[in-house]
This record gives structure tokens, C-alpha cells and sequence, in this order.
């Protein structure tokens, strides 16, 4: 038997679409309805079977559900979050999948926070991409094995709560519980400094030396392929954690840069070796 | 018909076993010797195929030799060439494999220049190989398709040019040749100085926000899990121009930064939209 009975999504992009895909792989939903305002998204996430049900209207979209994913850009989630609690059933829970936490969660605290019988939010990151985006590109274990960040804030409900945590572990998710703040600082370093970085070396790159390029140069600037309006609302929505992150990437490409030009390369070495004791623990 | 009679490898980890490799499956010689000072490497290198005979001696490995590859690390190649010079055929070619060229050129040509009847030299740099290294990782396809540079100085012999030129060709590689100090210049942009960044970065990163990560940090860092005794030889015969790439980066990086703490948002995704534009035309 279903967990759910209707789950909606809102923006049925690359995670709306695997979001969809993994529900309906698992058997953990009746129906799922896709929400989203480009019809061409919407008829391909239906066709690669992401959802039974296309609407391009929210408040008719969600108005049945027992439980509402929000996955559009970071900069419009507050907002259609608000728009999905006016319209879902008073019982519904409600979570997002935007990559930064503390201005959205804020926001619909500020929204909702008033109310006792309305539905329930709590904020989520699915830490699992890809660089390309779309609904065509969804894979229905893109979450299987990976971490999600769920965000409660003191205005959240208990069992929304744990709501949201069943939905991410029964997608295959790992789900880790942080306030906002501690995970966009987080993010800020482990996700959105690498973009940082891998923009720079992509941009300072001269054209005519892309034949004389190897793999090193293509994984280090992989992710400046993404989206760059997507890219620009996760860094708007997380400034001063991203500089403070930056700071620290900084201070470290001093300390090669001193040993390299000092001619210091033993202390050299150990700083490649600092660096790839930390990768080496990640694997490859 | 083998284009050459006896091939000898001086160095047999990833690039020289993927050279045998090769070597041996395009039926290019009628015999690989290897030669290396670790008995270990050169046992592996058999047993995958690379090398027909292995030899601890420089000396005796390439005296019937009409070609010589020297694979080991760039601040080993100048002078392993010199010893191979002594003791190979004096109708022999010799060329090598290291990541920076000007030092290495620039020596053996002080070295060999007087000499008019004896071996020639010139070098080369195949631009491909893997953060994993050793013979064990060797694979005849490495070159396929990659593009390995040749440096051919004042000094160099035609016919030698020629030779070495038909060598990477019928390995599969395409040939472009270049001043040495040009090749360096280049290779700190596209190897270099991505190597430096992804340092960087993977060292900046604290090891508990490990779990936090996901692709992009992933893909950013990989290199810095290489060799930081092969990498710090590496930078050592190169330190000026990854200096002057990391000016180039440094202004792209100031310039992102600017735009982020200034909130000059559509600036700043015009910046991340040129890197995507250079990183999308080398493609995936």
C-alpha cells in the first residue's frame, strides 16, 4: 500500500523529475501530480514517467495533496510555498529542495508562523545533482545513497517533522537534521565555493588552450557548466557564508602560492599532500 | 611490418606502461624493453603486457634500442636522457614524456649540443593521463585521440622531429608542435594551475562537512588526489607561468567576488555565463 496518497511537485525540473520517478519506482504514492508553468517540462516529465498528472496551475495542482515537494529555483520557493499552504488540504506537509535553507525557511516561518491549523512546513536539500538540468535528465535513484538535509526551525511540527523524513528515507535518501543557518554554511563551502572556483578557472581559461586541456581542467571546471540564473539565485540566497568560505579557499591558495614563488617546495608538497589527504577520504 | 625493431621505456608507470601498451597491441615494435630501478613496477608492467624484457640498468636496457621514451619524473627526465645518450646506438631517437619542457629541453640541448654524430633528442608532453598512477592503471587506448605536444628546439634534427612525430601519430595521438616555453605557458593555464586551484580548495574543505558534498566538490578536487612528489616536480620546472596563470585566475576570482558582496547580481551571472560558455565548448 502507497505511504502517500497524492503527492504533488512543483517544477518538474532535473530534481522534481527524479523526485517523481523515484515515487513512482517505489510504489510510494497513488498518484503524483506535476506542477509547473512550461508546458514542454511538464509533457516530458510525463513522458519519461515522472508524473500521472500535469497542471500548470498550483492552487488546482495541489489541491488534493497529502504532500507537496516545492523544486523550483531557490529565489521562488518561499513564495510557492506560500501559494501551495493557502490551496492544500489543512492536513497536507509541505517540504521544498532548495539548495539554500536560511532565507527560504525564514520566509514561510514569517508566512506561516501565525497559524495553528494550516499545513505544515519543513525545509529539505537533497544534496544530488547533476549539471545538467531538465526533466529528461531524471533518474528515479538519483537519491539513493545520499544525504538530504531536512531544516527544522522552533515553528516547525513534530510529525511534519518526521513526515519529511520518511518521504527522503523511503526514496533511498540519508536524512540529516540541521538548523538552516549550519547547513548553508556548510553548503557554502562544499557546494557553492567548488562552483565559485570552478567559474573563475573556467572564465580565466583562453579559448585557443582548450586543445591543450586534459582531464584535469575538464573534472576542476565541470559544475561551471550548470545553469548560471540558477547558480546566481543560490548565491544571492547564501552571500556571507559563500565570501566567509572563500576566505578560508583563499588563504590556503596563499600559502601554495608563497611556497611555490619562496621556492619553499618541500612545505609545497606538504600542502598537496594536506589536500590530498582530504580528497582520499572522500574516494573517488 | 613493426615500425621500430626495439623500443626501450625508461620509466614504467602510467604513461610508459600505457606506451607499451600501445606499442605491443599496434603491433609498432618487434620489442619493449622496460627499464625502471623498482622491480616491483617493472614485474606489473609484465604482467599487463607492457613490456617484453625488464631491465634495472639503464645502460644495458637501451643499447639495441632505435627508440627511446623517458617517463619518469620531470625532474628525473633531463638527466636519465643524458645517461640513455651514453649508451643507445648512435642512430637512435630518444624523446620523452614530461609535463613541463622548457627546463628539460633546455638541458639536454646544453648537453647534446656540440655533439653532430651521435643520438638525437626531442621532447614531447602526451597530454592525457589519470590521477591514478603506476603500471598497473596502463591502458594502449590512453593516447587514442589525445594530443601530445612536441618541442623541437633550434638544436633538434629534422629526421629526429619526424620520427617522433610518426611515433605518438601511429599511437593514436594527433601532434602539435610548439616552442617549449610556449607549451609551458600553456599547460600552467590548462594543467597547472587547475591542479593548484583543486588543492586548494580539497585542503580548504574541514574533513567533517565531507558528507555534505556532492558532485561539484567531487569533480573539483579529483586531481588533487595525484602524486604530490610527481606534482611538486612538476610545478618546480614551472613556477613562473603557473604564477602568471594564477594572476589570470586571481583577477576572474576578484572579479566574482566583487559582483557577490556587492549584490551585483546580473554582473555576476553575466561572469558565470562566460566560464559556461568556454567550459560548454570543450563539451562534456
Amino acid at each position: 500500500m502507497p505511504v502517500f496518497d497524492t503527492v504533488a511537485i512543483v517544477g518538474v525540473g532535473l530534481i522534481g523529475g527524479s523526485i517523481g520517478l523515484a515515487l513512482r519506482e517505489r510504489k510510494m504514492a497513488r498518484q503524483i501530480i506535476g506542477i509547473g508553468h512550461r508546458l514542454q517540462s511538464l509533457q516530458t516529465a510525463q513522458e519519461v514517467g515522472a508524473i500521472d498528472v500535469a497542471s500548470t496551475d498550483v492552487e488546482v495542482g495541489v489541491k488534493d495533496a497529502d504532500f507537496v515537494v516545492v523544486c523550483t529555483p531557490v529565489d521562488a520557493i518561499a513564495t510557492h510555498v506560500q501559494q501551495v499552504a493557502n490551496a492544500c488540504p489543512p492536513t497536507a506537509t509541505i517540504t521544498d529542495a532548495g539548495s539554500t535553507k536560511a532565507e527560504i525557511v525564514g520566509a514561510v516561518d514569517r508566512y506561516l508562523g501565525s497559524r495553528r491549523d494550516g499545513p505544515c512546513f519543513v525545509g529539505s536539500h537533497p544534496i544530488a545533482g547533476d549539471h545538467r538540468t531538465g526533466p529528461a535528465h531524471a533518474r528515479g535513484e538519483l537519491f539513493a545513497g545520499r544525504v538530504v538535509v531536512v531544516t527544522p526551525t522552533s515553528a516547525s511540527d513534530n510529525q511534519a517533522v518526521e513526515c519529511v523524513d520518511r518521504f527522503w528515507t523511503a526514496l533511498g535518501a540519508r536524512v540529516i537534521k540541521m538548523p538552516a543557518d549550519e547547513h548553508d554554511a556548510a553548503l557554502a563551502a562544499t557546494s557553492h565555493l567548488p562552483h565559485l572556483i570552478a567559474a573563475a578557472l573556467a572564465g580565466a581559461t583562453p579559448t585557443d588552450l582548450l586543445p591543450l586541456t586534459a582531464g584535469g581542467w575538464r573534472d576542476t571546471t565541470r559544475v561551471a557548466g550548470g545553469n548560471p540564473h540558477l547558480w546566481r539565485a543560490i548565491f544571492a540566497t547564501n552571500r556571507q557564508p559563500v565570501l566567509d568560505a572563500l576566505q578560508r579557499f583563499d588563504e590556503r591558495l596563499t600559502a601554495l602560492r608563497a611556497a611555490l614563488s619562496d621556492k619553499h617546495d618541500a612545505h609545497f608538497e606538504q600542502l598537496l599532500l594536506d589536500a590530498k589527504r582530504t580528497r582520499d577520504a572522500l574516494g573517488d
